[in-house]
């Protein structure tokens, strides 16, 4: 079955975390690098992200620059690409921020979930149902495509990112590293969960403002 | 007090491990870089390691290549760096590597360790005491320097990189990024330990082999 290209963007520190400890918010990206996840959220129909990086940091997924949306709405399409929460239990909050209508946004979870839940959150979002215990993550980026997704952009967290390079499901990894080690056995990294080996292939590094961004293919 | 430079050389993941969940050695260097790994070896009048390492993979933490051992022997000064291993608790085996006699070798130890240990220990190396329950490493940088060590190379690990940054008591790092992917919440990564953002500037990026390296410095 086709699946969409799937692209991860994630900003991370020079020893591979993306939070510390606390899993705060803490400022990784450059305003460069920001300005660059932007046009790249532009350029992707779906833009996802797992349900511990809506806790932990709310995040909107919209686009920021005006300019971008525009010229999204002249290409015939939504002004911002779908949003997808992957969240096998349905934990989002009703609040969040990606529940806030101000682009489409698709939540899928498990059979696990709670009914009761789906029913609250199906009014701010739709709802699809792929798995026992746990998102299939194949099942969900085939619906995608069906659906028109031809390229999705992850944008985290660590544990979907893992969970999606151990599945082969991965075309293109970009990493913007930070001029800063934030360090911590048990800090979150650019890839958690059960760790396995995945190799890949190095096709551009550049500097970003005071960092760098490495771009990588699973082919 | 005048320390010498210290100069942390690791190779890591793209997400920052330096080994897998089951702490293996795990092989991530590339040809290109354990040669110049070895060469900035030569270049350095100690070669420090946490005892983690020693455990975990048992380094000899000489020179490989005989030209490098013989420009130090013309340049007068011994044929190996001297191998200091930080080992608080002076659990260093007695058939460790770096007690096989092919370098000199200096094993710093807490007063919190066993003086039974302390004197068999004795017998391979020169055993140091600094600090309570953890080495003092800032004592420890003090006396190298006293004993005529400008430039020591930290190998690793993740924990003893952890306590060297913290402490501001590091000059440089270089981490050599292989493409690949390792993985795994609880994989020991480039810096372990309690975490705590350290900003840093980057000095150089270089393609080595198929992956890259990174300097940077702590100032």
């Amino acid at each position: 079955m086709p699946k969409p290209f799937v692209f991860v963007n994630v900003a991370a520190s020079l020893d591979g975390k993306i939070s510390d400890e606390s899993r705060r918010q803490i400022r990784i990206s450059c305003e460069e690098d920001l300005k660059i996840v932007d046009e790249l959220r532009a350029a992707s129909d779906a833009v996802m992200v797992g349900i511990g990086t809506v806790l932990a940091d709310d995040p909107r997924l919209t686009l920021k620059n005006k300019e971008l949306r525009g010229r999204r709405l002249r290409e015939g399409k939504d002004e911002n690409p779908l949003r997808v929460v992957v969240d096998s239990r349905c934990r989002v909050p009703l609040n969040s921020k990606v529940l806030d209508g101000e682009a489409k946004t698709l939540v899928a979870v498990s059979r696990a979930a709670d009914k009761e839940k789906i029913k609250r959150i199906s009014e701010f979002a739709e709802v699809v149902v792929f798995g026992e215990e746990k998102v299939d993550l194949k099942e969900l980026l085939e619906y995608l495509y069906s659906r028109g997704v031809e390229r999705v952009m992850v944008e985290g967290g660590g544990k979907l990112i893992s969970s999606l390079v151990s599945e082969g499901l991965v075309n293109e990894m970009r990493i913007y590293y930070a001029p800063m080690i934030i360090g911590g056995s048990d800090s979150p990294t650019v890839c958690n969960g059960k760790s396995r080996i995945v190799r890949c292939r190095i096709v551009k590094i550049e500097r970003i403002g005071e960092g760098f961004a490495v771009i990588v293919r699973f082919d």
